[in-house]
């Protein structure tokens, strides 16, 4: 098992990195404010996942909350009907609330945890490589509108984060290839030596072997943890943490979010990002043939299924929230390791990039 | 015009009061961090008193909501109306919300404000007496459940408060009455001299005199920012604040929020409090008068109109949140000045205490 500090003064937490850590409640318990517990998961990950947490705490079904699954029930509708659970069985706001599951079990978990009584404590039980990687450190919860995904929500620091690495063992295959994608992410922002050791690593890690799956995942939230620490407010270093996500959230948008999940969508992004910072002179041409391979590697898309018409791109992408007084700013990168936020780029140099993918 | 600091490190904010400040954009103006504004106010009171902030701030009807009138609206549903208005009409995350009304539209647009975008800056623009002196500091933000009041919600600290004086001149008489009960509390459990500056202002405070007015909220405001200054986390000296409110949601339920104001219930809820004081000991029966005379003289009610059943009462006092571990605690004075939280008292005396305006 690996420990990490996640540093907020008063909020700090651990993130518990590791196989086998449901097996281990001692590592939730001594940090529980109160007896009150309600775990809060789906219909698909509770059953797998929550006896022996429900054992251990001797949770009866009023502290069982599992809701449907799926990214469309993340809304307010569903998450009143956390409300209703804890005010029905009259749980107080003494209440620790334990999220088991992936990204949308956490921020809607994470979200009801920030409102229910104006703030109750809760600890994050992340099953999927991505939200073990991505939602482990920022204290973002939210839950989506109609008129925009993330849209309702509060930054509400976790007490801890239990990562127990032997939930990967039954996800997807593309699933888990999508969090690969954030993971390569740290990579290429940060951290030019753990790009290198995926690199080596990949096989592994797509066997799911728990030593590498405990470092690619350590490595991951430190590197967050760092960036986030540096920049609370989220207005320069955070930024380069989308890396991929404009060139990929005009994919997810143009497809109607469907067939193509966020991670695959991000790491064509990246691709993206890197022939761009190629054909502006930042980047070498062999490393973007390396960016490409890892990926290929570790079994991602460097192109949608379909191709997408340009155009239709280049607009969803001027629609993003990253677009400041109308002008389109990307993350870009240096070199293997090193990235900026940068407008200063022609439409030129951005058509050619998206021409090598989509259709003029 | 007075000004207090509530100081909260980072997030300090100034509370303005005084007649006609609603005509002094400026003091909003200057602490604003952007152009993007949203006025929240209801149907009844938004078309009283928008006009000046909309003009000062060239608000067009984007910018502009207006909620239904009333306690019952108080919920996730209105809330999600805000969302939609906010989203509808591409209001980004640098959006500051303005809330102009009562306690309803400011703890709504508050925890509209502490959600939407996962938190954008807000400023309160509070027109009710009870508004001025109670949810200007505090930083607490709700709507209710159908299980409970302010069930879901949020600590969010305003920007600044603008507490014009002039709007309590439109406010009905009992609703100013009921605030006064307020402002009788922060005398009693803080500050004897007020309290004695109360029973020789009662007249001009009941005439909404504007230097009386001023005065009453400030020292109000300043007492509810140094309790909560030393007691962040709502443990010890914060449920002072609560003195009357026992007893007075318990008349509150058994009369099923009809027919009764908030502040009429903390009224009769504070003599009762008075009343259990001298019967243990604490307070003198002359003290007792002193409190009796006062709320007359604010036209506060001293009993409900209705003779309740004193069973009801009392199971719903044990129904309250303040319940710890299944013993009750009130909140009891010491002299007219000092109040403290306590346990240690009979069930005989809390009878006879209620005995004197229930019936058995």
């Amino acid at each position: 098992m690996k420990t990490l500090h996640v540093d907020l003064g008063a909020r700090s937490y651990p993130i518990y990195i590791g196989p086998g850590l449901l097996e281990r409640p001692e590592l939730i318990r001594e940090l529980l404010p109160g007896p009150e517990l309600v775990l809060v998961s789906n219909e698909t990950v509770g059953p797998l996942y929550r006896k022996p947490i429900q054992q251990a705490f001797g949770l009866g079904a009023e502290a069982i909350i599992e809701l449907p699954d799926g990214e469309r029930f993340k809304t307010l509708e569903t998450l009143n009907q956390v409300f209703d659970h804890l005010l029905e069985n009259r749980f107080s706001r003494k209440t620790t609330l334990l999220a088991l599951g992936g990204g949308v079990v956490g921020d809607m978990a994470g979200f009801a945890a920030a409102s229910y009584q104006r703030g109750v404590p809760f600890v994050q039980i992340p099953t999927t490589l991505l939200a073990q990687v991505d939602s482990s450190v920022g204290g973002k919860t939210a839950v989506n509108h109609r008129l925009g995904k993330n849209m309702i929500g509060a930054f509400h620091q976790p007490l801890a984060v239990l990562a127990d690495t032997n939930t990967l063992q039954t996800l997807p295959k593309r699933e888990f290839a999508a969090g690969l994608a954030e993971v390569i992410k740290y990579g290429l922002i940060a951290d030019a030596e753990f790009f290198a050791w995926l690199e080596s690593n990949a096989a592994a890690l797509c066997a799911k072997e728990p030593a590498a799956l405990e470092h690619a995942i350590a490595r991951s939230c430190a590197i967050k943890a760092d960036i986030v620490a540096r920049d609370e407010t989220e207005q320069g270093q955070r930024a380069l943490l989308n890396l991929g996500h404009t060139f990929g959230h005009a994919v997810e948008a143009v497809m109607q979010y469907r067939g193509i999940l966020h991670g695959e969508a991000v790491a064509i992004g990246m691709l993206l990002a890197a022939k761009m910072s190629a054909l502006l002179g930042a980047l070498t041409e062999s490393d973007v043939a390396r960016v490409q391979a890892l990926l290929q590697a570790c079994e991602l898309p460097l192109a949608p299924a379909e191709k997408l018409p340009l155009q239709s791109i280049k607009e969803a992408m001027l629609l993003d929230k990253k677009v400041v007084a109308g002008s389109l700013r990307l993350i870009l990168l240096d070199t293997i390791g090193t990235a900026r936020v940068t407008a200063d780029f022609s439409e030129a140099s951005l058509d050619a990039t998206l021409a090598t993918v989509f259709k003029h």
